[in-house]
């Protein structure tokens, strides 16, 4: 597996115009280069349709955004984890506030990624939800209030007692889950703050895809990363 | 786009291992060369991330077995109708019984389809059903009873009016609508008794890539859907 | 079965504070009081738990909200229309904008409300979609533009075309169907409006819920609805 | 709030023709009977329609089967929890197999029930949801493998380290959760051994509603209950 290490960015790519197609890949390539210039960990979380080939394109991971709590079989129109791991991904988000799915979903594909080697970062909306999924066995959990997603207005700086407890109760029911946090960060500030509140990391989608300068603010980024990695 | 003309056979690979991947790349290549060979339309329905892998090795159509019915932004982990485009899909199968939507979404899924030049095949589960569907003004509709999906008892062959019922419907309510039928299709004497009660083609899943032999199974149905072809 | 006659005032009280318990009751009451009193067709959509308690102390046909697509046994927590019937409702509305289902759970609630004598209401958001639910023959078909509901912007002012387009979409698929509109109502105006354009009646919500004189407004479109009836 | 304490039987009647209207009230009258003459806790989770009905007319806990993760407001056709309340009922199953939501729906539930003093019985399918479900501290949590539901096989005899590894994952995460669990329980012995495995009580339906003669298994029952009171 391509290794992930701490602290990461996961940028979602949603289904953005300039996330989809042979923008997804410019855009991804953009990631690529700045996580290898800075020897940082990056990921790009990309539509189904372009996992194959961007992940042949680039070596940062490739995760998924969703996958469906299926088996192989009679499963019309449905992602099976087994598909999107043979085309090159390396993990996926799961139960994202605009996917959600049952807590019975949750743990199955929590359990089936496992097993695949998969990584898996689990969204939750709450510090309590996010207990509740640590208690599910992810590798990470990002929290995520679904109200400043998109909004410009970033989690750790408006709500940096989400991010504290989350933390919290992730540590307290099982500290194997790195902590993740996301929603509404657009710059480096909002990186650096969410990992001095004790996150290994963050997730962002329009601070990154919808920018003038991905690359610039990429790189900003990146300097935040590379200065919590020398601080262990 | 690549051309669809009547008779059709739709071979939906669903997520069964012998559909996915490597394995889904060699089924659809059969299907590639017995389209050719006998100069009929068949068409592939693979999984999401296999669909520009195969749709730039096969020259026959490829379709995604389903897109969700949003516009491009913030929708991680939907199917997006212009990415599936982008990665070569000509059409989609909607409202499989094994991926049931609104009746909302199916409306809006076939209007922004049609804007894109996305042919849509509709699936019902009754002649009732089929009717509403034809109302909409999808590409085709596929009647296909959901108790003999994957059963090997063909809907053609067991429940013949089912097929001249929706034959009629879709006629009546829709006439520029090609009535397609599926269920438990295995051979070609199943495929020419749905053609010969009015059908435009047939929707096909087990009975091809769980066969011990694709392409001998392949082959048969094509002289069938030739000798239609012929008698136009 | 408590007569319904056309033209209809179907007053849905969702889930508001004003709808349920005993004020749903005092509501209810009113609008049994004014039905009763200009002698026209006035039906209210209550809540679950109080259709059988309302439907005990007022004359009027009371309806659900919202049935599943079940039949009677293993469903924990599902509305069964048995259940609702038993209870005293007369009909249901089905597929409202803020509980939308499956096309294959639409047509199956509406056979199964045919087999017990339950009277269907089904939701459409665009003029397409209710051709599409009348040729699944419904008892009626309420047009709603979901931008709408609950906008004070009435349906019949705003977008007539949407009404005059359901109702000739809806002629022409299965004329036994009648054209209901919804979506903004608040007043005598746009009842006349709606009538005029060809509806039999109006599903109005928040217009007589939330008003500060239920009564008032009532008696207002209990006169539209006289005037109407006597031009038959 | 009409008390519960342990160990507790709750009877879910789903929408069993038995456990409806007329016949519903009849089985809840039995199960009323059975408690007060043992001085047991038996509570009996009925359809919305039936609530207030049952509940005026017994003494015994009536629970809801099922409530949305509303608020009052625009919700045609939603189970509104202050709805259930007013009606009647006390307590509420949460994400029952037949009836599964989202995690974030499951916080928010129990999160309301508790603040509108409403008692919430949470099922999990296994062991590791149970942890789950215990973080977001409901009052109790039922553990039932869906393949067992209505099988006649109790879980307590086929797979008894579900239950105990549901219990100690429940007493681990959050001791304040009574472990309940069901599936399959259709007689006296099926409750005894649930309740040596560590559990405060049991979820049983068609054990009850569809038995010949529910009044004397229950009486069954009770007599275990009771032994299970004296030894504390």
């Amino acid at each position: 597996m391509k290794s992930i290490h701490y602290p990461l960015i996961i940028v979602n790519f949603k289904t953005y115009t300039r996330g989809t197609g042979q923008k997804g890949l410019q855009l991804a390539k953009i990631c690529d280069e700045v996580a290898r210039e800075f020897n940082v960990s990056i990921v790009v979380a990309v539509q189904m349709a372009d996992i194959r080939w961007i992940a042949s394109e680039i070596e940062i991971p490739v995760f998924a955004q969703h996958v469906d709590a299926i088996y192989p079989g009679s499963n019309t129109g449905h992602i099976l984890l087994e598909t999107v791991k043979e085309a090159g991904a390396t993990g996926t988000l799961v139960n994202h506030s605009e996917r959600k799915i049952t807590l019975k979903e949750i743990a199955l594909i929590i359990q089936r990624a496992r097993e695949n080697h998969l990584y898996t970062c689990v969204c939750a909306s709450t510090p309590k939800i996010a207990g509740a999924i640590a208690a599910l066995s992810p590798d990470s959990c990002a929290t995520e209030p679904p109200e400043l997603i998109g909004s410009g207005i970033s989690v750790s700086m408006a709500q940096p007692e989400v991010i504290t407890k989350s933390v919290k109760i992730i540590e307290k029911f099982n500290p194997a889950v790195a902590p993740l946090c996301g929603a509404g960060i657009t710059n480096s500030q909002d990186v650096e703050k969410a990992l001095e509140l004790g996150t290994k990391g963050i997730l962002i989608a329009s601070g990154v895809v919808k920018a003038t300068d991905p690359k610039k603010i990429l790189e900003k980024m990146a300097q935040v990363l590379l200065k919590f990695q020398e601080k262990k």
